[in-house]
């Protein structure tokens, strides 16, 4: 559960601005892949050296600049001297454990967000990291595999609009993937949710449904850390006052923003569903409880006077007079017989049966 | 229980402003309804083709659309282009999953909101989007049926002022015929909420109430989830700076916000005497049980150690006493009943009985 | 349970501005009351018709017109037409079910609020209509009986400020009245919970102390729904920026908000105190139940060992070697002492004796 | 329990500004003191007339009035006139269950706060209004007996700024008091939550513990009534732009908006703090019965069979076969000690041991 | 537990400004610890007089001056005299019970907060305060040790940006230290935390897990009380528009303001989390019990029927002819068996099985 927080303890008392990287997965190296393109050209290579890439940024056409991998602090520090990126900028990019935001350096937009997957039921979180510049956007990753694929493919194919947008646009299609895979991940979680309601309600819930909406609780809380500071930013930069924003990007923006707090608004209505299924649950319980008990009150109840009885006939007392009467016997079951339905009559009329 | 998120997979990966249809229910192809009417001319009919629904909106007459079925993409994206629709707004009116909301898009109003209906107990939302312009407001459902006879009679018989406002009074008109469909919807669950109070109350309380609570706790859960964002957007619309609003249409739009307002107040007030209502239950039900444990105590705590004392005597010791006694069988029945006496006594005065 | 929404059934559909009567009791037509007075000149009387008390507005001094009786919709069209009100805020008037609020309309100021009573420990509300213009205020009430003697005893004894003030100093000392009088139902309904209290606490609380906090809850959720918005409406007014409101009259308007704050303070305390005493009550009752299942415990846990027991040599076996010694029985009875005493003393150093 | 609302039944339907003292000590008349000093004076005398007061404020000096008893209203009245109060701003001096507040009325500041002091248990709130005017302080006490003693003799022994500072400083140094009485309050019930902590935690609480959180959270609401608001007042008064507030006196005055803050959080974190201590004593309550239950459990499923298969052995069939066995009773016992064990065993192994 | 709240009583009745010394811990005297410096000089010695340190403020390089131990009042007023600090300021600084904020004093900063450290489960705070000025640092510290020494090391061997940058940078890596070390306590608590969610979520959790419960919850309290009023007063420090502050510091006090909301966010989700697992903890103990229950309830129930039948064939009467019959007793076994087995299958049908 290391999730909640990453351990920051290798950066205690360092400088501010020391670039150490604070997280748990780590790849082999530093893969830098470039996609630049304008409405008629494309370059989409993997790059072998930093150089190279800074040379791409400078170019008119938009320069996507991807990095996977994030350990190597030596290549990081190059890679922010050659960019010209501002330290705190890049120690927040090393930082994994980092609340989504938006924050403004020196001419260029930052965005930090998280994307979300699926795995055995637990929501695991990768930093994404977006330096959006005029012509360019670095974005940073921890590991390879991300949901860019289509974006990528658009641009191959000069689908939609993105060949003939900027950056500002390219950074929108990157953060409206991340959204749509926040809904993914919620809507999986909310069809157990919704699984969970059936099974609270039905007469024979077992006890580990109560482990399984504990789970699903902290998987909806986890994300919820995740995606509401997310929207923020996303807000934040929809309303941004910044010459790297065109204007007919902004539309795309709110509607980006639109989508966000349907998230966040489906994240709230699942807990509350799961808050509710407790409640249900426990009530559940208690009245099933209920049921036993009476069951155990109504066979006590009635057999423990009458055993009393039979115990009174039992005592070897010499002088006994009712055991010597011929159809005492008899009188006795009578008597027992009466009593039981006289206390069932009584259960039944105060509802208990 | 899709009801609470409509799945999205459809379009996840897409290029934005890419048009498919999300939602679930389908019907035969698109209908196209004109109703063009101004103080003196009115006409109503059936539209083949979309074309000549847009030359009636070069008309100075107020031109109403309502289109039925949206999951004709191919047309629906002809409609756009007809009509000079945003491709943003048009993604938004074919994703039925949408949150109410008000935007504007170059020069028209563009306004979500869900109608909203009970079918066995389970409220059904329906989206209806509204498209405002100078002269013209189109308006998008699922499917045919909805909520506007009353106002499409007010305009063919020339009833109060629709026939002689613009664009603006009849999109005001619709969303009023939309806000009391809420309070219609709400006041039919409401009574159910009270008729449950009075069973909560009554001392034989089935334990399917928690599940009637529960279920009524969901349906408005549900239309908050709807309620609340049309409110705000029929907030923003009675504020909005737009030339589109004619300064006379504003306190009807006020006045629609008072109703939305008042419809949100009392889906509050149920879902809150609904928890009430849980809380009763639960302690009428721990009372109930504590009236059952009671009866089971005062029984055993009285039989058993009577009960012991007749074992006693029946155990066959050569050498017991008090078996010989002439009257010892009557002392004994005595002892029992004084103990039997003094522990009644005893619970009567500790208030149990 | 009515109370908690009127039913608006009958005005949907209906063209906005359409006058229906929408709420329960009704009077016998329609009184009319007019009371025009200045500094020297008062008059006092029950019109007749619509038409003299349009004559009586004309005039320099404060007309003060109450109608009683709102569902003679004919009559109230009428009068809507002759004093030149808004449809919108006759519509207003006419449904009781209007939440509590400030409008400007046309050269008026139109508030709304409601009178409560208590009957029978339910509280009733009923509309009240303000409509303040530059020299004279309409008053609209459901059915005869008010909160207005002592202020109309004012008027004609020339107490107080009220004749040398305009009108809305009028509107300001009814709003007055009203909102006395929700101190006055808080307060009763306030030493209700009070005294639930002291119940809650002692030792021999019913049962039905359940139904009493929950009827009070109740009461209280149903008159916070109308002072709240009273509260607001009342804070608007006393913050209006309009020629119709003296700058003499502001300081009584802000200790005016003051006393609904102190109203709706108390609310809130009283609910918080319900809360508790629901909290104390349950935890009372399980206490109490705790007590019982103790004693049950004790006996049970001392006897049923020893009847064991006492069935082993009650036992028929031909050959059971301690039934034939001497003092076997004594012996028996010493055992057992023993094991109850060891148990006593068990159950003492647990705490549970 | 009437502290949490004071009755105004007196004063309803009375014209607004009408004098109706509101409350429940009265004092033997009105007692008037005057505290005048500068720098190099000083006047420190009870007054007999309203009328010499009157006089003193007149100086150029900084005069203090300080009345106790405000029940004679004729000489309330008086001294309204004389001094020149608005009649509202008198009307809420004698109001004593005025909510803390700051008002200004045409040339001085009006602050209402609460003295707090706990009288077996209970917290006893009188009311303190102060009237701030250029040279002079009014201040109105319900009856004698007040926080003020160390600013007065800071004023006789010229301690402090008090002397050499203005009528805000005096009304400054005033409030310092009280809010310094808020903290001594808090702390002191303070130590009783904190108290409670420990009972409660331990094993044996007792039910009365019950009793004390409930009296404890209501004091702590009934100061948080008085404190919140007069926070607001005197953040309100840190913050008026006044020619009344010197501007050396500003700092002062955040200084005093911190000490109520203070004050406020920790009513807040006691209020929670006894909340978990609730939790905590109802969690260990059922606890505790959870033992009582399992060993009742434990007795009883473990005799009970056994007991049943003695009783069998116990009954009287002419031909039962095992009973002639010579080693049957003994075969019987270890057939009951193998049983026992198992079913003790059984437990452990469920963790119920 | 006197941590929630320090005793002010020494100060009750004072005149504001005066110097008390608020707190628990002292120290041997008061030591004086300089270190002034610029891009080229260091001077780092414990001074002995508080005029040296007077003399050190006047020089152009940066002059941290900090101070241990603060309850020598008249050297603390000599310090107040000496370095032209305000009474309020000098006031604040000497009562440890201050809440986190942030004061502008005639062209100083000031600025309160806590450092925290765990000590056997408790939490401690000790309080630090920050005066800023344009050439100078002062800190003043409750007793020797503190976070300080990487800064201290950085300032020493020049490394990062604290040499070439102003006293404002130095106080921003004070605080930075002292954020550090909040994320440090709260990473510490939440791994316990975490660690109980295991524990609570395992069949054999025991009770003290409530006690745990409740500790972690109270000294997570006890940060927040600390952490939230420390962020807005870095917030406040970040938003300053004042000399003191140079634009290139303000993008570390953006990413301070951005830690310290991440450890006010970590502190609210291990407190919802130690919510959950006191829930689930309650549910459990509750399901474990009804466990228990169940068993007992088969026990009694299938056994206490059978009890009183042997008990009727254990009586003595003298006619009771199924005692003659042969087998009687192997019918009477038979009948018991048939009749255990239809209990079980019915409790085995209800699901109790």
């Amino acid at each position: 559960m290391a999730r909640f927080f990453k351990k920051r303890d290798a950066s205690i008392g360092l400088a501010p601005g020391s670039l150490v990287f604070i997280g748990d997965k780590k790849v082999e190296g530093m893969q830098i892949r470039l996609i630049d393109y304008d409405t008629e050209h494309l370059r989409d290579e993997e790059l072998r050296d930093i150089q190279s890439g800074a040379e791409a940024l400078k170019s008119n056409s938009v320069s996507w600049i991807n990095i996977n991998g994030l350990d190597d602090t030596p290549r990081m520090r190059e890679l922010g001297t050659t960019f010209g990126l501002h330290p705190l900028l890049l120690e927040d990019v090393l930082n994994t454990g980092q609340r989504p935001k938006l924050e403004e350096f020196d001419g260029v937009i930052f965005i930090v967000v998280k994307m979300l997957r699926l795995e055995e039921g637990l929501v695991i979180a990768e930093q994404l990291s977006l330096v959006i510049g005029p012509t360019f956007l670095l974005t940073f990753q921890e590991r390879p595999g991300d949901v860019f694929e289509p974006v990528r493919n658009r641009i191959r194919k000069s689908q939609g609009r993105v060949r003939i947008s900027g950056s500002d646009y390219l950074a929108y299609a990157l953060l409206d993937a991340v959204t749509d895979n926040y809904i993914q991940i919620v809507e999986r979680l909310g069809s157990q949710v919704e699984d969970l309601e059936v099974e609270v309600l039905s007469s024979d819930a077992k006890p580990d449904v109560l482990g399984k909406i504990h789970d699903l609780k902290r998987e909806l809380s986890f994300i919820r850390k995740t995606v509401r500071p997310a929207r923020e930013a996303i807000m934040q930069f929809s309303k941004l006052d910044s010459d790297l924003i065109r204007p007919e990007t902004s539309p795309f923006l709110k509607d980006l923003h639109d989508i966000a707090t349907q998230a966040a608004d489906a994240i709230d209505t699942y807990r509350e569903m799961l808050s509710d299924e407790l409640n249900i649950y426990n009530s559940s319980v208690s009245n099933r409880m209920n049921d036993i008990m009476k069951v155990l009150t109504i066979f006590a109840a009635i057999f423990i006077p009458l055993t009393f009885i039979a115990g009174i006939y039992g005592t070897n007392f010499e002088y006994l007079p009712e055991l010597q009467y011929r159809y005492s016997y008899f009188i006795f079951l009578g008597v027992m017989a009466v009593m039981a339905l006289a206390m069932l009559g009584y259960f039944k009329r105060r509802g208990w049966l």
